[in-house]
């Protein structure tokens, strides 16, 4: 073939190809998820930029537009946008609170677009055609199998809980019914709502009242930060270790370089809605069916597969 | 740009594009699946094909290697040819059996693959990282509340079952205690094995015992074809309807064509293989995690919606 044939040839099927893409049809999902107003949703926007950058980017006729909100309302008023302006054929949202946005998401839905929920549900579950979630009560198991690898009869531990919630309730009582007879002391369990001041000054007062810890469930990273402090401060951070949750990075680097007093993570991902973006994205694309649930496992993070939870890029 | 100097930069590119692909880590998955031994296995060995052709042209450096097995030995067997011959670095399984497959995917797993398990899971659940299946339980809701929009108090139906299973059960207590309090009679319920001749049979039963007959829930599309046969052969089929359930090319098409004997189907899809597959592929080429259970819907399949699930060149 002559250079100019084969020039011809494959701008020949670039046109065609173009063609075809332009023929496709054009599907136009929103994506609506908090603001990131701390690093659990700071995590959550990253991963759906990434998400949004690598699915466009392997589907030429998918647009994914995401939206951020600052609270209730706000999202709401994002859903009409959404639906008005974009005239989006799905749905991806991570409700600010469920009640809220219960009827805004109904009314996307009525417009007969696909919805896809994460993480925190809708108080009618029939709207959604899809739900992606974490899974807190196997946070709570394998935190406290965790646990039982290292503590036994006579070992005491202490609790710091997040903000009182059914969320927070499933991790704690699947991880009290799970060291139930193992001998491990639970000296006390407090709310640290969640957040590094809390955690720091919960595990004051713990540190100040014990003597005797060899293990802490800080249940959350945020509040680990806080807990790892207060440790530091009084000098015993060779007497006990950390169990926190969620993935974050800082944590993460420290599980795959060997530290001793936060030696693993369990997963809560805030890469989930990448997960949910991805499942959507195949409504449209693979002949697999997607509609269902998809609860996501929360695994331990070992420094021999930390590797794979890392992402340095992200913010959180 | 002269004719020659676009070839030149198309061949570049491509020479570029294909150095990159050939540095890009090669993934291997194993995909095991009983063989096309009746219609829903294959609609499902259609499925992974398809699936094979859509994911390997999106993703140049991910090798699906399809096994088909006639029982429990063969598909462990096909297991160590993947781990020995093909080194698979994931494998996406639907085990023939529970019990004998559960050993030999555990080995696959002890070499470090990324295991995905569908529809009929292994005795010991903590081997697989992902669980793809449909839902028993809603199936038979589902057919439930269709059945209640129909009839009502005083309607007399009569149920096929498939074989005596859990996940008979499972659709069976589902439906029974969904249309409580409905006031519609089940005359009586009889097991049709998931097969054609046996719905046939137990059809030909029902309609020589009950003279009023208002409803047929048969659960299952094969047994749906005899369940139809006998009820023609009757005359009588402006009497009652049929539900079936799976999603039978042939039964989606008559639901499309508005079909008064089987007005309806509920979903529970052969190509939930092709699910698996695309969220296994995912675990290599997404941020976002999968590892987890994704519990597929079964949806009503009406004539409005029936467009979606119909496969034509599918053998199912």
């Amino acid at each position: 073939m002559s250079l100019k044939a084969l020039a011809l040839g494959l701008l020949a099927t670039s046109v065609l190809t173009g063609a075809a893409a332009a023929q496709d049809e054009q599907i136009r999902i929103g994506v609506s998820i908090p603001a990131a107003t701390h690093g659990f949703m700071g995590g959550l926007n990253w991963h759906a930029a990434e998400a949004e950058k690598r699915l466009e980017a392997a589907h030429p006729n998918i647009d994914l537009i995401i939206v951020t909100a600052d609270g209730p309302e706000d999202q709401a008023s994002d859903l009409e946008d959404l639906v008005s302006v974009q005239q989006i054929d799905a749905l991806v949202v991570l409700p600010f609170e469920s009640e809220p946005l219960t009827e805004p998401v109904r009314a996307v839905k009525d417009t007969g677009a696909f919805i896809t929920v994460v993480d925190r549900g809708l108080t009618d579950p029939t709207i959604q055609d899809v739900y992606v979630s974490g899974n807190n009560t196997e946070m709570g198991e394998n935190s406290a199998e965790y646990m039982m690898t290292r503590l036994g009869e006579g070992d005491n531990i202490v609790i710091l809980r997040g903000i009182p919630t059914v969320l927070d309730t499933e991790r704690f009582d699947a991880f009290m019914a799970k060291i139930e007879g193992s001998g491990i002391n639970v000296l006390d369990d407090e709310f640290a709502n969640w957040n590094r001041d809390d955690g720091f000054e919960v595990m004051q007062d713990f540190l100040s009242r014990f003597p005797d810890i060899d293990g802490v469930w800080a249940q959350d990273d945020d509040i680990t930060l806080g807990v790892v402090e207060a440790i530091r401060q009084a000098g015993r951070e060779d007497e006990m270790f950390v169990v926190g949750g969620a993935g974050m990075k800082e944590i993460v680097r420290g599980v795959m370089e060997g530290d001793p007093l936060v030696p693993v993570d369990v997963l809560y991902p805030p890469a989930q809605i990448a997960t949910a973006m991805d499942v959507t994205v195949a409504h449209f694309t693979s002949n697999g069916p997607v509609r269902g649930e998809y609860i996501l496992g929360s695994p331990l993070i070992t420094q021999e597969n930390a590797e794979q939870f890392y992402f340095p890029d992200s913010p959180f």
